[in-house]
């Protein structure tokens, strides 16, 4: 099996990881146009061989794991080259563009559009780990887009790595992903932002902060490379949540103000049925 | 070593579970309106005895881990029945008001305004764990109005179950932990609405939300009736915290609708110096 990873961080560099421990047969090529994260891979042992585009013809899977902006140009690059078995994939947080972009490609039936919900805050080579995709959910897009041969083949990889499949067309995905991933990052960073202005006139605010803080903030660490170009292609719907999320918190704010806190205690213990609700994603 | 622990729940709990731990010699007596509560802490080995208020005459120590607005009532009452080597802590979130509470009680030198920063979304008597306290910190207000011995011997406590000291007046206490605690808990609680009023429309949401949202919305777990009194005694702060953070997402919402994303990365570039200070944290 010869696996291309096209981006070596997080996301490609866990899931070539995980291609290594099922299918010892495999050669794993990275392509990256950053050197340095080439020779790291290489050392760390996340790929076999460094590669380039053009040699994907013979490629069992493509795996395109750069930021979403990227893949707008590459996933058809890798198409152009692709051989009439290989599979191409991406894992963008966003699904209607990529889509849009390959829709007329001749080989769009090499492709097909994949959200692998996976992650931590940490990115590069180094932050490629084994196990990451175990009981995580894969969102397919346009599934019926894919030939038939080849979906067939991508999602036994998919489900051998340990993920769940969903289908969604990628309108309904770019919408809800802005509830339950794009919005969380928005808080967090904005999160972030408000104590470190604070603490630039109140030292030692930091020397106070507990687990609850460290959890609320943890995705203010993501890297901004990939992120801006996510929230700009899916700005409509990351422009609704942040409207929705401020009108919550403006909200409550008043309620504060107005010494309401019958109604602060109901707002709070009706939002913590999140406990069954996440306890359900953990089946 | 007689320990007295009113309100039996994660943050006393785990206080005396340590304590028994360090000291075997000890007894600890449990003080609980509910009943249920008592019976559980006895059943897990939490508490050694039931008891009440009016017998602490004889306790080396007195954790008052109830919410807040309860604190002022209780903490005045154990006050009253303690004896002259008594020691009584609070450990709530607010420290202004139960520091005035106490100002003129002819016993206000067996008091000590305590804040152990750590804690789980979880409550109630199973929620205590041992080892929580280990390399956190706690906040020490007014320590110039405990009697010298008493510090001593409560300073001698925190420490050995793992705790680093720091001092502060109460107001600044109070206006820094709006930042770094109260602040966090709101905005999480707001993003849980935003999402699970998302959720009655659009079914399936939560299967697409990964670890991070799962991160962010953790704190939204917590107990209505702990938080909401935390709220009510320290508003004026937690408006403000809540006026800027809300100022940061609307600036953030409107670089988005401006397009302006070189912006929108430095936003979040420079929000990620949060690695280093959560770093510096673990310390």
């Amino acid at each position: 099996m010869k696996v291309y990873v096209v981006g070596i961080g997080l996301i490609g560099g866990s899931m070539v990881l995980d291609i290594k421990g099922l299918y010892p047969e495999a050669t794993v090529y990275g392509v990256d146009l950053n050197e340095d994260h080439v020779a790291e891979a290489l050392k760390l042992g996340v790929i076999d061989q460094a590669a380039k585009l053009e040699e994907v013809v013979n490629a069992d899977f493509v795996i395109v794991s750069v930021p979403v902006d990227v893949a707008m140009k590459v996933v058809p690059q890798v198409l152009d080259y692709a051989g009439e078995e290989t599979i191409v994939f991406d894992v963008g947080s966003t699904k209607s563009p990529i889509c849009e972009a390959v829709a007329n490609h001749p080989k769009r039936r090499n492709f097909i559009a994949a959200h692998p919900i996976a992650g931590t805050e940490f990115s590069g080579p180094s932050a490629a780990i084994t196990g990451l995709y175990q009981g995580k959910t894969n969102i397919i897009c346009e599934v019926e887009k894919t030939a038939f041969k080849l979906q067939e083949r991508a999602l036994d990889l998919f489900r051998a790595i340990g993920m769940r499949i969903r289908y969604m067309d990628p309108k309904s995905h770019d919408k809800h992903i802005a509830y339950v991933s794009h919005l969380s990052h928005i808080s967090s960073f904005m999160l972030g932002k408000t104590v470190i202005e604070k603490e630039k006139i109140e030292q030692d605010i930091f020397d106070m902060a507990g687990s609850g803080f460290e959890s609320t903030v943890r995705l203010a660490k993501s890297s901004p490379a990939m992120w801006t170009p996510i929230f700009k292609q899916n700005k409509e719907q990351v422009v609704e949540t942040l409207e929705e999320y401020i009108s919550n918190l403006t909200q409550f704010k008043e309620l504060l103000q107005d010494d309401n806190y019958d109604a602060i205690y109901d707002e709070m213990q009706s939002v913590n049925k999140i406990k069954v609700i996440l306890n359900g994603l953990k089946k």
